[in-house]
């Protein structure tokens, strides 16, 4: 194994170099630019890694994009499944850029560049681990197959019917996500799950066109039904209050919470970031880290309703609209917290209030007792020289359900972030550190699996 | 009496020639466009028929536009004084006009125009009275004074401290105010007040700037916090509960009821135009009437938050913002209600939703038993051949508190509008018989008034 992290570590440069080919492409999912270039690079690189490819597309079709499929034997006839994404977030807003999105540069132990963390980074990270393994022992530890979608920051699409049609191609022993960082603190984190998601936007039309203001006598005003709707949705105590909406929440267990209780605590951290004394509940510490990662949330996304420009204008306005998200949480699902929202607006009188689904995913978490979670910590130990903390679940959504429910498969999640990363954000960046370091757990795990 | 209304009727076309003249003018006083130029034509047309003119500003200036003032002594000690505005409101949608909105066309008995009614059509009816009186007795039957201001359709800021600073100057014994209409029966309104005004604009801020939605767990969301907190201002009983809101209201007065009585019952009609069944309240007949004319409102005119956009975007919005606006009956006092709303928030916990006042209007009306009353529906009797009907206030709002209390004057309002008269709207448009009546009203009521 020795022979393969210091092959890492001589061709870190090469590593770089294939990343920053990579982060050229401008591969914006939602503008569906240059999704076919960055799949054929992509396919490329996997058949000269010795990988049978194929590029397949999604069920539905477009516009959604093709997923680059691609396996490799190897000495074990165990097999890990890698899960990643070739597309990235739009640059916008341009101007708080520091250095051209696509065009990354180097500076100060940095690599700055759409996507040099989320995902191409953490595609070019285990694509150097394997060739490491490649050029060491010629064969690879174990079986590997990678799964890299094109269109996960469009919120992935179809992806539960792909994995249901592929089930075989996709049949492996243990799935790898996409790839998460170290804490501020240097500590390697293994991530094991994802919150779901259930995103509505719900729209009234009381009045068939927008009324003179003096008729608020008489006349309902769509904005007034939907503010008095959302206020029954859920109160300033945070409690979300329709019906049976807790019903399928699986508390987190004895070993879930003793792996919190091992995260750093950043909650003053965060409530200094955005001007805050105080989370909304007024929970800090352990419990702020209970709270974020095993509650759903009830989420005013936006609002929309009748003059929203400068100063008066005396309008009564016909429609009304709000977006609202719900991250879900082990074992609640998207279908059912609809079927109980449509049931809440209708029992309280909301009947004229629609519904509009803009995107359903389950939740999804691999228990802290697996194997595999173990694995993962002994590579991590071995490159890092750290203890690594364990995250149960992301506060965010992914479409990791189907690898878990429809393959069964566990899941560990490990990446070549850190927390200054801006993600989805101007100036996203990796620490060249910490790209050669998760290179190399990578390629430790790789072997430590294939034992 | 009868050759003065006679020269109305042979004078129609004349009339009807200025009135067109006027509505050439582009008086759009929000985006100040030609206010010089007509404030020079109405004040030239005044010298014109006798009247000493000036062209004062209001106290606080520009944007605030000039208000021109005339005065002319006539037969009787009697001072009438007209409220009148020489501004319109803008003309957009250009593109729902059928005729240039600045080119008055007549077409089957109607002439369209921006203004032809609101308020220059009135204007221009008044301004033909006067020339009646003047081109067959010479002399008017009354002392008669014009206020006519250039900023009405903004909102008539400063109108209040112009008042104060004029009173001596606008001193009278009775005020006609712009002018409404007929009904869609034929039969003229006799307007007797408006409602008053208190628009807010609330605003919060709960975080510094917008977070991923993941972290609806922990922290604050200011569209939840603008939803609860407008929730708490008024329910789906439509009752406001502002503490003390309804203090101040003054409950229409047997006479007030008994005009209402009579007023046609037009709900029906209203809810069919908006496309419902029943009023909020299910108020139909009379109630509906009482209740649209007396009753305060409090009505969202705008929401604006977050992500507003298409499809879904997962962002916990830093701000919101709600539009509200108060319509406000006697005895409520917009300031007080602002104290109120500001205290009510307070007493709920949001302490940390900001008001921007845009606006405050008092609310106003004549008793339906003043003499000034009993003056016009004679003269409306006479001209229309019918019986008018009392319209104890608008449900709508005007600068008429001044007028009523800081210079003691009764007021009314006639004017030479109907229902289908497209007021502020595309297509504004007169019926020409109408303005031939509206004018001879007017007539009338100087010689019943100089008596």
């Amino acid at each position: 194994m020795d022979d393969v992290l210091k092959y890492c570590d001589e061709h870190h440069d090469e590593a770089l170099a294939k990343l920053v080919e990579l982060c050229r492409f401008e591969t914006v999912s939602a503008q569906g630019r240059a999704i076919e270039e960055t799949a054929d690079w992509v396919a490329g690189e996997l058949r000269d890694l010795g990988f049978d490819v194929q590029v397949l597309p999604k069920p539905e079709g477009p516009p959604a994009q093709p997923v680059v499929y691609a396996e490799a034997k190897g000495a074990s006839a165990k097999t890990v499944l890698f899960y990643d994404h070739y597309d990235v977030q739009p640059e916008e807003p341009l101007d708080l850029w520091k250095t051209p999105p696509f065009e990354p540069v180097q500076k100060d132990g940095k690599l700055y560049g759409r996507g040099t963390f989320d995902n191409k980074g953490n595609i070019a990270a285990r694509f150097a681990a394997i060739r490491a393994w490649r050029e060491t022992s010629g064969e690879l530890p174990c079986g590997v197959k990678f799964c890299i979608e094109g269109d996960e920051e469009i919120g992935s699409p179809f992806m539960e019917e792909f994995v249901e049609r592929h089930k075989e191609l996709l049949a492996a022993d243990a799935c790898i996500w996409e790839g998460g960082g170290v804490t501020w603190e240097g500590l390697p984190m293994v991530t094991l799950g994802v919150k779901g998601l259930l995103y509505v936007q719900l729209e009234c039309q009381a009045i068939t066109h927008d009324a003179h203001s003096s008729y608020g006598t008489v006349l309902p005003n769509a904005a007034w039904r939907l503010v008095w709707a959302l206020s029954t949705i859920k109160g300033p105590d945070e409690r979300v209050m329709i019906e049976g909406f807790y019903d399928d929440v699986r508390p987190p267990t004895a070993d879930e919470r003793a792996a919190v209780q091992k995260l750093p605590d950043d909650a003053a951290e965060t409530f200094k970031s955005y001007g805050i004394e105080r989370s909304t509940t007024g929970v800090s510490g352990f419990e702020y880290n209970i709270r974020h990662l095993f509650e759903p949330t009830a989420t005013i996304d936006g609002l929309s309703s009748g003059y929203e420009g400068e100063g008066p204008k005396t309008v009564l306005p016909a429609k009304a609209m709000a977006k609202v998200d719900f991250r879900l949480v082990n074992d609640q699902d998207p279908g059912d917290i609809e079927r109980k929202l449509r049931a809440h607006l209708d029992k309280h009188g909301f009947e004229d209030i629609t519904i509009t689904t803009h995107g359903g995913e389950h939740p999804a978490r691999t228990p802290v007792t697996d194997p595999l979670v173990a694995t993962m910590m002994e590579a991590c130990r071995e490159v890092y020289g750290k203890e690594p903390v364990i995250l149960p679940t992301m506060a965010g959504t992914g479409p990791l359900y189907p690898f878990v429910t429809t393959l069964g498969l566990p899941n560990v999640d490990i990446g070549i972030g850190y927390p200054g990363a801006a993600i989805h954000a101007p100036n996203e960046n990796i620490r060249l550190e910490d790209f050669r370091a998760g290179t190399k757990a990578i390629a430790a795990f790789l072997g430590k699996f294939g034992r």
